[in-house]
């Protein structure tokens, strides 16, 4: 049966379902509930040919299921299971002694209070000598790698000050040498890391009492009136006879489009089951993965690399949403949930807002013969969710357009990542002096797009790429010499691709079984890519092995089911990208089959002060 | 004296101003005004000095100039003139029998009412025995270059059949094989030539029947409502206290920005004098040159490349903006002013409009201790002009925001540019067939901006280009491998450059007498370049020759007074580029000098059909 029930096979887990699961593995497992720390619960989608049959073929409802990463307390062991919400049973366990599960929100808080409370890490921070008044803050980071044989879970904790009570008091301008190690597990200080204050590795062999310096802030209570911009004038989006997008349940109608909003904690938005015009394009879309490496060779930042998906998650980071503040105009606004470490259910309430822009002009023509004209407005759906980590903000949105044209953004925003630096140097060799004592060091923020294709509705796809070539001149076709071509090249293979801009290389996914009855050529969907510098770490790094996603601009794999994260399932202090690494070494092809995209971009980031440093900007 | 004078001096020209220029020179030349035939009057700039001089330190308000181009009738040859408004003295006039001047609406009407009337034309249309109720429509067009000798002053009529008398008919979706040439100088009929209706160069012996197809329309009137996009519900802007900007004379005031809204024929809006809380930042900042080559060896596509601000003008081609079409919110309005061919001024109303938008979040950071976030939008001003060159549209926009960025935006929109096809042809080596017996040859987009900057109110200014390049690993400083530098490089000689993504490689202007006392790095102004696949047309081809700006997307160059055009002053009929080409082959220093920075980008566009084919899009 299909079509009767209330909700679609790939919407997120619902409050009541994460608590089924969790009481379900609760008693499977034949423990105590608060034997089980629960870490993620979140949707296991049921494979496609099911939800295939399903959709197009009038089958079976996919049972719902649960994908959960576990801890049975005490144990320092991740677990992961599938558990299938409908029928109750766990269809199975696993333990896995050799990975890092996600960070979770007990865990980082008590890491953050341990350190906050630790005698040896309050002795040191004495030497500091701070004013009264000031508090100090710390920010737990995943560890990252650097040591193959580490199986410890790790948490690196950047500290700061904060000079002002108020609760946005901007601690990253006030970073302090310190960086105290902690194990998760046993909840011990590994080690008290001191942070370089000089250009080089070198390490003061006492730490020294602080040099004051002014915080530099950025909420507006804080700046000052004279700091305050002034003289913009309120600009209102109405829309007085409503949106023009339908919801049913999880499913979003606008212009031709229609989709099933998924989530999870760990991509936050995703998209499923895209159709334009009742015509099926995508069968999944979703931010896959991103990484962060840093620049600096010394200690601690060689290993300094967050994968904000899989080592936290887009959803659950994800902010609330607020009207006028982060939307204009009429917005629809959707939940999300995540399960709290005894396996409640928590509502994350407006994490994913919906609404309409109006981005300008999309079409128009004059016949300058005599004025005439028409023109169509640009008018966006934009679906987005903010998260935050630590000091960073992304802004993630998919924008849908009236030119059936999918746009995938990303906005990074906050605060950039601040280090120690001793007030009076100005250079580095590895980032730039944002503020006295305040070295940002240069980074990369790299993406992954993950890109299922079902064009028309035919699983079986090819992508293609066009390049855009001179013709040598001669003298029979081309003696003005300014004929080009298109050559087109399939993809026959997975593995990773490159852009090429002296070709105008575009990509396509184009359905080989449908051909415009017009041009004779095969229906297709371009990829309009994001040219970048790449990862620059080398090959033989942690840092490349961990992130290969983050080394090609293209990827083309097979696709199999669960195959959704770029660097693989589990990143935290993760070897090596058990994602895309894997699935682009199977010897097999790509060629019309059901093949997924994969685009990497990003940007390399440089760092730099504010002329007049009112607040730092990414 | 300054400041007391009611325009600045790089206003445009008032319509009394042309008047009194045309007036001016008319005298000069001891002749009749009607033996005298106007084509351009604009605003001949003062000399940088002398504008810095009333600007910067008191001096004299620099006289006002204009720019002429004309002809003494009957005379096939272009003269140029520079004509002192302020003392009505002609300071020279310089005949120009090797260039041939822009386009002109006079000639551009005459062309085509000759090509619709000719005798031979008509008996040539009859063969195509079209039906009854059809319209021949005709668009002049520069006729381009394949003959280094050739200096008749030629425009070829591509013809179209509109099937309906609506004014807004889509003569485009069916184009006919002829396209005579005419000397515009006899307006004798040259060459009737034919169009190719095959995939190669062979021409019909004789003009076939037309055969019947269904026009492909865009307007709203004509598409049948069933073909309507419905379901779109009203989106407003409203600002209840009014805009942001403040707006004296040309000078417009907004969000600590300031500068002056220059505008030429040739150039649309220009922004001159633009400062940022009160620093100047630019000069001068306008749209320079573009270039539409075509990829088709077959005559006459081969000449087809149309140099859309040297050939006519965005100004001249500008579109009257309406609200709620082109623009929302509350807009301001700017007129332009033209030279009719007997030297009277003619208001061109509402050519360029202003208005702010909201583009989503600016800045945002949440403290996820507490929850607190501070958010700023995205507000914006756009300044905007919209160019038709019979099919197509260009909006060119100037875009500045809160946070210093000046962007520069262009949407290519109206309608491709169609060849006929004998219907039943889907393919075609040189394009993509997009409607039955319609052909969209393939070509590109090339744009150059110019962009003069005086940072901090200093000429001198220096052009970097920094690279992020991985540092090799080592025992001692980088064990991990983890680390990269950046390496900045200055320009020190004129020439083109080119982006280098695997290095993301980043084009700075800087000041190098102005040091950030927190980062001890030159103050900078940071190119964020659009990459592109450059003019694909070999060294040798006139499409490059004449185009060379379009072969590098960077260009560096020593200041000249009035060399503004990146591929020279006349473009129509050129045989090569005048400009970058000459400008960058000077053996001079550049470094730390008053220095121009051009930046060439665009698209390749392979052109397409619509999946269920509306209208065209470009």
């Amino acid at each position: 049966m299909s079509g009767s029930n209330l909700t679609h096979p790939l919407d997120p887990l619902t409050v009541d379902e994460v608590r089924k699961a969790s009481q379900d593995l609760t008693i499977h497992l034949n423990i105590d509930s608060t034997s089980i720390r629960f870490k993620v619960i979140d949707l296991f989608e049921p494979v496609k040919d099911q939800v295939l049959d399903f959709l197009q073929r009038d089958g079976p409802t996919p049972d719902r299921c649960a994908r959960v990463y576990y801890q049975v307390r005490n144990s320092a062991v991740l677990s992961k299971a599938k558990v299938n919400i409908t029928t109750g049973a766990v269809e199975h366990t696993v333990e896995l002694p050799d990975s890092q599960g996600p960070v979770d929100w007990v865990e980082y808080e008590l890491v953050n209070k341990t350190c906050s409370e630790h005698p040896v890490v309050l002795a040191e921070v004495a030497k500091l000598k701070l004013p009264g008044g000031s508090r100090i803050v710390n920010d737990p980071w995943a560890y990252g790698t650097d040591d193959p044989k580490e199986r410890r879970r790790l948490f690196q904790c950047y500290m700061y000050a904060a000079m002002d009570d108020h609760p946005e008091a901007n601690h990253y301008s006030i970073p302090l040498p310190l960086a105290p190690i902690f194990d998760a597990h046993t909840m011990e200080l590994v080690q008290l890391e001191k942070l370089p204050m000089g250009v080089g590795a070198e390490l003061d062999a006492e730490t020294q009492p602080w040099t004051p310096v002014k915080p530099v802030e950025y909420s507006a209570d804080l700046l000052g009136e004279e700091n305050l911009r002034k003289g913009l004038k309120p600009l209102q989006v109405i829309q007085p006879e409503g949106p023009s997008f339908t919801i049913t349940g999880r499913k979003v109608q606008w212009q031709k489009w229609s989709f099933q909003l998924g989530w999870s904690l760990r991509e936050g938005p995703v998209l499923h089951d895209v159709r334009y015009d009742d015509t099926p394009l995508f069968y999944r879309v979703s931010m896959s993965e991103m990484t962060v490496p840093y620049g600096d060779p010394r200690s601690p930042y060689h290993r300094k690399q967050a994968f904000d998906l899989g080592d936290s998650g887009f959803g659950l980071t994800s902010n609330s949403l607020t009207l006028g503040c982060d939307c204009l105009g009429l917005i629809a606004y959707f939940d999300g949930v995540r399960v709290a470490s005894d396996g409640t259910p928590v509502v994350m309430p407006n994490v994913v807002c919906m609404h309409e822009i109006d981005d300008g002009v999309g079409w128009k023509h004059t016949n300058f013969r005599n004025g005439m004209s028409s023109v169509v407005r640009d008018r966006k759906l934009v679906i987005q969710c903010t998260s935050t980590v630590a000091n960073y903000e992304y802004i993630l949105a998919f924008v849908l357009d009236q030119a059936a044209n999918l746009h995938i953004e990303v906005r990074a925003t906050g605060i950039l990542s601040t280090m120690p630096i001793r007030p009076g140097l100005k250079e580095s060799p590895w980032g730039t002096v944002v503020a006295p004592g305040v070295l940002g060091v240069n980074h990369q923020h790299l993406f992954c797009v993950r890109v299922d294709p079902i064009l028309d509705g035919n699983s079986k796809n090819t992508v293609v790429y066009d390049d855009a070539v001179p013709v040598p001149s001669d003298s029979v076709v081309n003696p003005s010499g300014c004929a080009f071509r298109v050559e087109t090249t399939p993809i026959k293979k997975p593995g990773g691709y490159d852009l090429d801009l002296s070709k105008g290389r575009v990509y396509k996914i184009i359905n080989p079984s449908r051909i415009n009855n017009i041009s004779g050529k095969p229906a297709g969907y371009k990829l309009q890519a994001s040219p970048s510098q790449m990862i620059m770490m080398g090959k033989e790094t942690f840092n490349h092995r961990r992130g290969l996603f983050a080394s090609r601009p293209i990827w083309v794999t097979r696709y199999r089911d669960d195959e959704l994260w770029a660097a693989g399932e589990f990143t935290n202090q993760s070897r090596e990208d058990t994602g895309l690494a894997a699935y682009s070494e199977r010897d097999e092809n790509v060629e019309n089959e059901d093949v997924v995209l994969w685009h990497s971009f990003g940007i390399t980031h440089i760092t730099r002060p504010e002329g007049k440093p009112l607040y730092f900007v990414t």
